[in-house]
């Protein structure tokens, strides 16, 4: 055989070698038992040392693109299995070779699902064009920055959630994050030395507390009533921490009220414990008046404020933040020391919204969403009053991104949701939320924000016919 | 006093009577013991339940703007300290009142930082039209993306590693992150069940220890010896997990010979362990053969790659990954659905780094920083020869971002990283990166990529004359 391999000096030479060899074998210029030349023929060839050919050799072997033989030398082999598995064209779609469980990516025809966002309304062009302004500023770095988030961005937050949250904090107090799971993680690590219990919300939002279990604590869960959580099993549990959802409770849509932000309040200060307050959708209440956030009730308290752009802007920022109290602050800096952490949220990113919000680009988009999410809000329940008026009964409602239901059906909501999707509509089973027990009659969840306004009462009447028609 | 408040229906009525009441005693139009009219009074003459304006008050009372004096009403106070710290305005820089330490911000004229870039480099303008073009395809979702990152960057990256690494993975085994220290919280956890130890390089780089130490495992340093990290003491730890720095051991610069690596990869079988390969740079060696990474030596062997795009690219892209061998997804695959893991590296980001990787800019963008960082080493190296000859003896070389030099002083390091401060020149003392015992003479990092080329010998000449000139 002849090999012509012609060495440039822009990459390694081992990897030439072993890219020229790997290519004749792929492209069958190479055939399956094929000898190569020994390791030192084909350095002296090259007019270099061994080591370079030894290591191109070593890389085809260990892939299984040739054999070694004892005292015969080094022979092609058949193509490896999990080699052609690499070798995908960029037109194609990527392989699902994945048999884990994913996101369900099937596209609905109608769908509920709690977590979607309306991506007609997303501001792209505006966003796009603070993007590259970020970009072109030549003060602006591309190093590290500050680990717990840019305070330029900080500084914007903390207005914001003043304005239309009535949070009162300094930037100094706000911690930002690329998702939620890590700041929970610094939290957990933070109350760790004085904390091991969790008390929190049945039913409610599983991260906080599926985190908090994996770092060592105890998770209680507390029943609710019409006012919010519990408190007097709160005092019961002796947790000094609990998670809670005022603004709507998910996902039964209660608001907490505010004899009862108050009362928790004291508890906290009783107990010299901390609140975690969970404004996920804070912004979004379509009828009567917003209570203020715990965190505004009293601002020097115990409160751990979390927030995020998921929900008011889109999953896709991947900016979310928390606000400590500024007894935590101290801790919170010597574990940040302590693990050298870095931010995760992109610099370029936390730019662009931070002049999202100085523009007022923020408060003009919360204000359309607002307006558009209580069209499709009303909308939806109209629909249900329209098509399901007997079979259903509204549990949470006039705020949030979700309805509850509960059907009056001795089916089980599993089988509900998978008669649903059968027909094309997504909902979700929202038992999934409870810890125990779960409630005697099928709870299902709606989510409204992502539909289009146009498709919510298709969408109903396709349900409804899909449970009860046959 | 009179009082007019106009109400809208764009906000809530609560909120625009205390922003209302908050800008009149802000602007000093009411003044301190001022009285307000009673919350029926208000109710009254605005033509409103009381109930929003119970909660203006109470908001305005909790931010202690106002007090609430028995039997005889509400009054107004003086404006609160902690809130006119808020007020801040945009233009002034935002206030500096942290009294934590943070990086060290200031600008040298002779910037020999290790984690610095050089931003002159860094394609902007493709970068730009990059994002642009992803966030205007319509295809583009704005959703949760996929929790492990998405599958066309995951595939990317898979090609680029096995070109410029040679490492062989499926696009399955890579895991995304915005920042590196939640990978390493994920695989902290995921190994937990079955290790408890962790052996690290001494001297080593910290990151990956100090997290694996908070969530509670017992940190083991080895030492090195020029051939990389000690077997024998690898074997009698016990431990089974070993964290390694091969490329160029992270800061001696020692490359890890082939022995040494198979002895490790043959370790890792024997005891059923895992290698942690940080390779953090191992895209930039400047002379001499770079070997083959321990993952693709023996692809299907217990390494876990962790790299990313901060060296490579720019710290401000905010996307890392791993990748772990297949004998390890599953269970990552059920801690993700644990903890409902979302992916923190935001999808605009992913997608735009996505595109530079498919129409070969990062290649290009590798192949030019490598040019350039070599002239800068070659440079550097020159001028300690010239300025510092006899004084340092250079210990690490030829590869990376900095370089290690032994000061031949009776000073300590910390004693010339403050002189050299002084005169303008940020280096590090590289005695922070042992666990135990410190270096006898005092070891100085010397960075090398962010600083500008032409810069280079005026600042080692400053350096020299700092420490030797008087």
């Amino acid at each position: 055989m002849t090999m012509i391999i012609l060495l440039n000096s822009h990459s390694p030479h081992y990897l030439q070698i072993y890219h020229h060899i790997k290519n004749e074998i792929i492209s069958k210029k190479l055939q399956t038992n094929d000898k190569l030349p020994s390791i030192r023929t084909l350095a002296k060839f090259l007019n270099i040392s061994t080591t370079p050919v030894e290591l191109a050799y070593q890389l085809l072997l260990s892939e299984g693109f040739v054999e070694s033989r004892p005292r015969a030398g080094y022979f092609v082999q058949k193509i490896p299995e999990p080699y052609t598995r690499l070798e995908i064209k960029r037109e194609e779609k990527p392989p699902s070779t994945s048999t884990y469980p994913t996101r369900d990516e099937s596209k609905y025809p109608y769908d509920f699902h709690i977590s979607k966002i309306d991506r007609s309304v997303f501001p792209i062009g505006t966003w796009k064009k603070l993007y590259s302004e970020a970009m072109a500023d030549e003060n602006f770095e591309l190093d590290y920055g500050n680990p717990q988030g840019e305070e330029g961005l900080r500084l914007e937050i903390a207005n914001y959630l003043h304005r239309f949250r009535g949070v009162l904090c300094s930037p100094d107090q706000i911690v930002l994050a690329g998702d939620q799971s890590f700041l929970i993680f610094i939290l957990s690590s933070l109350l760790q030395k004085n904390f091991q219990e969790l008390a929190i919300e049945n039913p409610g939002y599983l991260l906080v507390p599926s985190l908090f279990r994996r770092m060592g604590y105890t998770i209680l869960p507390l029943s609710l009533d019409n006012e919010g959580i519990n408190i007097d099993q709160l005092e019961e549990s002796g947790s000094r921490l609990v998670v809670t959802t005022p603004s709507y409770q998910f996902p039964t849509g209660i608001v907490m009220s505010l004899d009862r932000r108050l009362a928790l309040l004291e508890w906290a200060s009783n107990t010299n414990g901390y609140i975690i307050e969970d404004d996920y959708d804070g912004e979004f209440r379509y009828y009567g008046e917003p209570l203020p956030t715990l965190q505004g009730l009293m601002p020097n308290s115990n409160v751990i404020y979390l927030g995020g752009f998921s929900q008011v802007l889109a999953p896709a920022i991947s900016i979310h933040y928390m606000v400590l109290p500024e007894n935590l602050l101290e801790d919170y800096h010597r574990l940040r020391i302590e693990l050298m952490l870095e931010q995760s949220a992109s610099r370029m990113q936390q730019k662009t919204l931070q002049m999202f919000i100085e523009k007022e680009y923020l408060a003009k988009h919360v204000r359309k969403m607002r307006q558009l999410y209580k069209e499709k809000h009303d909308k939806l329940l109209l629909s249900l009053d329209k098509h399901l008026n007997e079979k259903v009964r509204v549990v949470g409602r006039d705020a949030g991104f979700h309805i509850l239901i509960k059907v009056h059906d001795s089916r089980t909501a599993d089988e509900l949701v998978t008669l649903a999707k059968d027909a094309g509509v997504r909902v979700i089973n929202a038992a999934y939320f409870w810890s125990k027990p779960v409630e005697a009659s099928p709870t299902i969840m709606i989510g409204f924000a992502g539909i289009e306004l146009d498709l919510i009462e298709d969408g109903i009447k396709t349900l409804a016919s899909a449970w009860y028609s046959q």
